[in-house]
């Protein structure tokens, strides 16, 4: 059976992650849509190449993409780079033909975003991007539901993501705390996949008032604890959101929000239902039905816990519906509905159009962030 | 309108919260079943007699029971002494022809239970006991809801009743640790409201099998501390149930389970589906449907949280159904189910049945404790 | 011994909370801070009085404010009727020497609160508000907390208030939905309780960015269905906030907040701690030290759900620490706060500053939501 | 560098589990404890081998289990198979010098479980099982925090194993409804689990009195659902326990607990503090530490959640301390356990004298249950 060939650019902890998935990919879809094969990976330097090959399991390690661009047995390229790299190696990716897999954001900024369309259209190498947080049974659930109807129209909705690992002062400067690598801070790292996975669900926002602040406005080289260097991005976004849909929402992202591990959250409230969702409680969906009957001691009026657990939809199953659910597991399940779109067509959710409303919402709320005013969003033709 | 004449045996915290109900039932019920009126207290000695009707609002405190029994304006006496004078203040009361409502539980003992029988069948008077817990709106949808039908053949379940308040061994010595006063410990005082609540819901027990002790066996004395008491009564009891519909439980009573303030709590599992409750999220039932879809991604099952909240079936509910209901709402619609059984003749669920149903198995239980044998507990004729 | 002679303002469901907890003020007290005696009610029309006097335990019932004023045995007087009314009848009251104590909001606008301020300062009575929910133990808790220094420097938070009252479109119009008596909707109604529970937990508000929204337009008119009736109130109020200290937040209050019952929350994050409370959950107040150890699984890192229950530092609480809390409890201790005020001069936290830097707010939001533009809050003097 | 040879024995769901956990082994743990190379699988039939060894990545497959004991390629042996074969393949495999890596329970009976003794005592080779409920971060926590004595004495405690998935009467017969096959049902299935790891944290039962009951007692043959199989074993067994530090507990494991999916759970109640876990919120252990300052509102008395997460101790943890665990993470660490065994001689927690307390429990409590009597289980020479 021939199997797709798959090489990873960068090999930090989301370069592990991605291969964990292809490492598994059988054990968990009997049969996956497609087999893959780790070939090569890339990085920045020879020692950390030969590392990586080695610790995933792939055939080489190379420190130029062009290597790994220009082998016919290269099917797949996974973009798992600092985000300013994401806009020239999606780009030579898709013109050398290859399938592309981006780690999200898509791109440092919109404008980055745009420029990517007319390759992304041409093809004939599909794009799907790391918005991992669509692909847990509780989301595919809430999206199941929403289509349905059941919450009838939108009137507000809250969503977060919330980290609290740059809480110490100490902990140094790197590359996502630099405007100049990635434009943003919270907003971009965490803020991204919150607004996706909104925009996914209840549709575009149209307008945004955002609100930024860094808190921690210096922090140490990482080379010289004792020099301090200055940060510039967000710690801290908090955004108000129209959408197209009339809904109003507050989303969040924070950096600093201590008490929190990795707690992404939503809840959405409609004319006949309600859902929410937290990611430290994966297993499980809350779904309101409004229509419900409410008579004597509330009736049957009440959240109900949609056991959503691991109970996926795709063949085979692993470990099977009953056990509880890890973070690893979105991350498999996002790469099947890429392979899924590899091989038959169905486009996965998590694409270019994904990607780039994403850039549309966090290039408006940094601008309204600096004008403090309301921006608006100009829906995608 | 004519109203009840009232009176409280016993002032001690019980006795308030008693006190409480009536100055109250106006404004909980609109209208209540019976208008009541706060007449006599009676406590062991004159100056508690003198503040107790002061703080309540009694017309007057004596230290005789008689004097009250003998009055024509007291329709009503409401027991809330110890254990041990249960059966001798009941008797006489309901032999002077007054209404009866008792705190648990019943008696000191099963055959004082027993002998109860002629007194509460010649009536006229009327007897309830405290099983408030019978009397939340979550407890009440519980029994509603098993009564539909909808949990199915019943398999297992889970009741306790947990305490810390006696886990300072520097706690003194008082009448609930004497076993002359009250012939058990947790399983008398706590363990009475959870075995009521589990037979009022699923049916009477007909084996226990019982495992009890105690932990701290000695105790200061309360007026010195450097004596220590023994102490002979349970402080932890495991019981092991069947019931008469062949459901195998387990039901615990401590006062030593670090942790908890005051935690009933059940879960009940059926053929067709579950409930779980606990008094520290007193404002839901849950209950699962286990006839519910389960289709993709977990379909519609779960636990649905059941906003029972302050729901009450009553007339003008106070302060009104969506507010954040507390301990002694309970408390305060078990009297209204007693009040309900004089004014109509509906009689309360919390009646001499009930209290001698408890009795049956908290005898059991402790001769079983004492045996290492399971103990069968006869049906009612 | 003396008792202070009260009289209530309005006798709708807020002013049967009021009676209420006058009512058992010497129960839940011991002793309470003073005695005090329902006297006289006042409502609109003679047979609402009089039926407000029976069911409160008034001497009497009115519809004429100065018929109470004038009384000399009246000492206290409550304002339990609408918004639009509170101005005129606090300031009547003060002027007749009375103590005031009022329902929130304190006022219709920020004008009317600013124009009482030289009849609160000139005395000798004394003005309270019911901002009920600063009367908890998990709020007190809180501010406890927060004024040690546990949350260290305040970085972020979220507020809400919730309800899903008006969730029905068949829900007919009412004074809280006209703007002409409340100016506002569910930002009033909802809104200052959450806006100042937060304000007295982490500072003043100096600058809020605001957007509302009607989402349903029209409701049937209460005495005929078949007219519909324009609601110009808010359903649904989402603020962006920055408090005195730098802190950024989302504040919101909504009608159809589906799936809610009665829901104030809030979370707060600091550089050192972070809180989370939860009226649906009122017996625990979650708090996160950031500070205690984070080795080896995890360590000793959690948030704690502290068992504030009902443990108030008052007198002789009832019904006792461990019985969970309900809501009402709230509004006893707020009254109790109160009286503490007048007996001591211990002045009450929800006092006139208060209630005005509410109204501040409030008027600030309102004039953001219209101008689409952040809006400054001048801090007070 | 070298690598350890792998065989499994049985390619069902646990053996797959297996096969995930040495296909990731070098990317969760950096480095292993040893490397592992998959080299055999074994099962009863020559497709199901071949598909086997495709699926795992396995060198090849076969169906006598003499192949692989006889190659000196395969150190470590994997079993797999039901329970009845446990002991003759655990006892060949360490007679022919392999390691052995087991699946619970360790044998179908008591008596084959001591009769393993020698060949375990005698060597070379390792015996760890698959208690694989050890190895969460927050069981590991638990045991760290009992072990520095955090709980003080023990008192009482809860244990419980729930399932769900044979609810329904027509699920078919299998080899786990299969007296002939297992001995037992719900307790040898799951009540092995929490038997073991309720040993683990608070030391071995010493005496138990057990309940068991088979509600569905006859399924549809799997090849034939007219025909009706009679089924003997255990749905549900209920057994009461004393710990040999004198500590009374409830123990409860099921298949027909409506509700749950894969909850093991337990709460211990000690002198000085308590603990609670719940496999479905596998993030966090809560621990209640009652040294704490109960002063005003509660003081610091509470549950703490403490976030375990995924924070093992183990070296660079994937996929990180903070993302949400899933269930097959636990099994990963159990054999990293068993690994560190080989590789170092720090012998894994879960092993042979684990496995045999495991067996002299559910002994007692199959004899217990026959005989309606408490049954004493000696305590390891």
């Amino acid at each position: 059976m021939d199997s797709l060939g798959i090489a990873i650019f960068g090999y930090g902890f989301i370069g592990r992650v991605h291969a964990y998935c292809h490492r598994n990919l059988t054990l968990f879809y009997d049969p996956p849509p497609l087999h893959t094969r780790l070939i090569g990976v890339c990085t920045s330097r020879p020692e950390t190449a030969r590392r990586a090959a080695a610790d995933g399991g792939f055939e080489f390690g190379v420190t130029d993409p062009a290597e790994i661009l220009s082998r016919d047995d290269v099917s797949v390229v996974h973009i798992c780079t600092p985000n300013d790299s994401h806009y020239e190696l999606v780009r030579a990716a898709l013109q050398a033909g290859k399938h592309v897999y981006c780690d999200k954001p898509l791109t440092a900024d919109l404008a980055e975003a745009e420029a990517l369309a007319p390759h992304v259209e041409t093809g004939p190498g599909r794009l799907g991007l790391t918005f991992n947080y669509r692909f847990l049974p509780a989301t595919l659930r809430a999206k199941q539901l929403i289509e349905q109807g059941a919450l009838g129209r939108i009137y507000s909705f809250r969503g977060a993501y919330l980290h609290a690992g740059y809480i110490d002062p100490a902990r140094p400067f790197s590359w996502r705390l630099d405007r100049a690598r990635g434009r943003g801070g919270a907003l971009v790292d965490l803020g991204s996949h919150i607004i996706d996975l909104l925009q996914h669900l209840i549709g575009p926002f149209v307008e945004v008032n955002a609100l930024t602040e860094t808190f921690i406005r210096e922090r140490p080289a990482p080379d010289d604890p004792s020099r301090m260097m200055p940060v510039e991005v967000d710690d801290v976004a908090l955004l108000s959101v129209r959408t197209a849909g009339g809904a109003l929402g507050h989303v969040e992202a924070s950096r600093l929000a201590t008490g929190t591990n990795d707690e992404l959250r939503f809840e959405i409230h409609g004319a006949t239902g309600a859902l929410r969702f937290n990611l430290q409680d994966p297993n499980f969906l809350e779904f309101y039905d409004a229509t419900a009957s409410g008579e004597s001691y509330g009736g049957s009026r009440g959240f109900t816990r949609l056991e959503t657990v691991q109970r996926y939809e795709s063949p085979a199953g692993f470990p099977g519906p009953k056990f509880a659910i890890g973070w690893l597991r979105a991350h498999m399940h996002c790469l099947w509905s890429f392979l899924q779109d590899i091989a038959s067509g169905t486009e996965t959710s998590a694409n270019y159009a994904a990607g780039l409303a994403v850039e549309r919402v966090m290039d408006a709320a940094y601008r309204s962030a600096e004008s403090r005013r309301p921006v608006k969003i100009p829906l995608p033709a």
